[in-house]
């Protein structure tokens, strides 16, 4: 037992300083994406997610200036990421492990559902996660699809990409349509030229990922399609965590998961 | 087959100035609940629906000053509508068969699962709706559950009641709970007076429904919160559908049938 093992104490470790990746912490646990935005910016966002909800499935809106959340009651959304990015006019300016100094009184939080909740729910079902085994980030590509777009954000959608046994395809699309809020069924299943995706070991984010013999490429939409429409749509300002490095939620992950 | 049977047609006759309930018209096809409020308070209705996605299921919303939706390209929301109520500081203030002399260009028009949908998964799976074998709206109650409020909106939850046999409790659960856009699963099955409901006999909204014996009261959801909230919340300006003159869309109800 690490102090990791429990939201409490993970979010605690990464409050106190602990820059590292949130995977594998608090197993168990639902991990979100979190994007901040200022309230003249926060009613694009949230049409953005209710119009695109596979890539963009809210788990929780804050209200203007509040940092605490439903799914985390005693959490900080200012300092209980272990990293957050910091965006201008649709530019990273920064990297830092907590933004309290950056705290706005017109900030909104958006939680966003993330993949970690359903590879768990992948490998209870027996299906292989290459990612995992690889030890490696997932990878990630930006595809030819555009998100619909919502007031003034818009942009491409995301895709990250496990490699699949053929056989267990059919499972990984049936796990993963049962979690609607950590981004639900596949959007495609092989052939990611027809994505836009020209070649699959040069991911745009995260790592590449080394299929075994027999796998076929599953894409589902991805957390970071929100980052890739900041970059895009430019607003002012914004906040969000790094990548890998998430808000530890009190949910478990199986609340997310239909029967 | 009358001008109805399709959602073109119906929405014809209701353009035309046809002003009847839409129950039966459009067999097959999502009809939804219909709220329009200024840009102003449209955050919070946007917030309230995704913080309390069971009583308002946002199938659609749309940007400020556009009359269009997706979920039927060729139609206005001004005109479409066999009847429309107009809200003023929370106050009925009155009925209309259209409302293009009210329409300013920063309204967004909320669209909102309804449980017409799942009535028809209920009868396809074999389990009887007694407010159609009655012919009878169903009855619509307040309860003493607050919904989860959202910047200045509040309000009870607001539920439809419909007497199940108690042998089919069990399936009606699993049916409409594959219909989490048109308010899914039941909220409460049984003992009324749990929720604050004092007299099946005297609904808040709707008509009184027959038991039949060995039936059940089973709780779900019902569009008419929004229409609580306003009430409660008493914005400015608002406009919705009247109870059973729904915006009948172009989408079948399949698509938001769960596998």
């Amino acid at each position: 037992m690490t102090v990791t093992d429990t939201p409490e104490g993970a979010r605690a470790a990464y409050r106190q300083g602990a820059v590292v990746p949130t995977s594998g912490h608090a197993s168990g646990f639902t991990q979100a994406n979190l994007v901040m935005l200022p309230r003249e910016w926060a009613w694009d966002m949230l049409l953005f997610g209710q119009r695109n909800p596979q890539p963009v499935p809210l788990l929780d809106v804050t209200e203007p200036g509040s940092a605490h959340t439903e799914l985390a009651p005693g959490a900080d959304l200012r300092t209980d990421l272990p990293l957050y990015r910091v965006w201008r006019e649709g530019e990273l300016v920064e990297e830092v492990p907590e933004i309290s100094g950056l705290w706005r009184e017109d900030l909104v939080s958006f939680l966003i559902g993330c993949s970690f909740s359903f590879e768990r729910a992948l490998l209870d079902a027996g299906v292989p996660v290459r990612n995992i085994e690889q030890g490696r980030n997932v990878a990630m590509f930006r595809t030819n699809r555009q998100c619909r777009p919502a007031g003034r954000l818009s942009g491409e959608l995301v895709v990250s990409m496990r490699p699949i046994p053929a056989a267990l395809v059919p499972t990984a699309v049936q796990v993963t349509g049962r979690m609607p809020a950590v981004h639900g069924a596949p959007v495609h299943v092989g052939d990611p030229t027809s994505l836009g995706i020209a070649d699959l070991g040069a991911p745009d984010f995260g790592e590449p990922i080394q299929a075994q013999g027999g796998d076929v490429p599953v894409f589902w939409a991805c957390g970071v399609t929100p980052q890739a429409a900041l970059m895009a749509s430019k607003p002012p300002f914004a906040i969000t965590h790094a990548p890998g490095h998430m808000f530890v939620t009190d949910v478990p992950d199986a609340v997310y998961r239909q029967p």
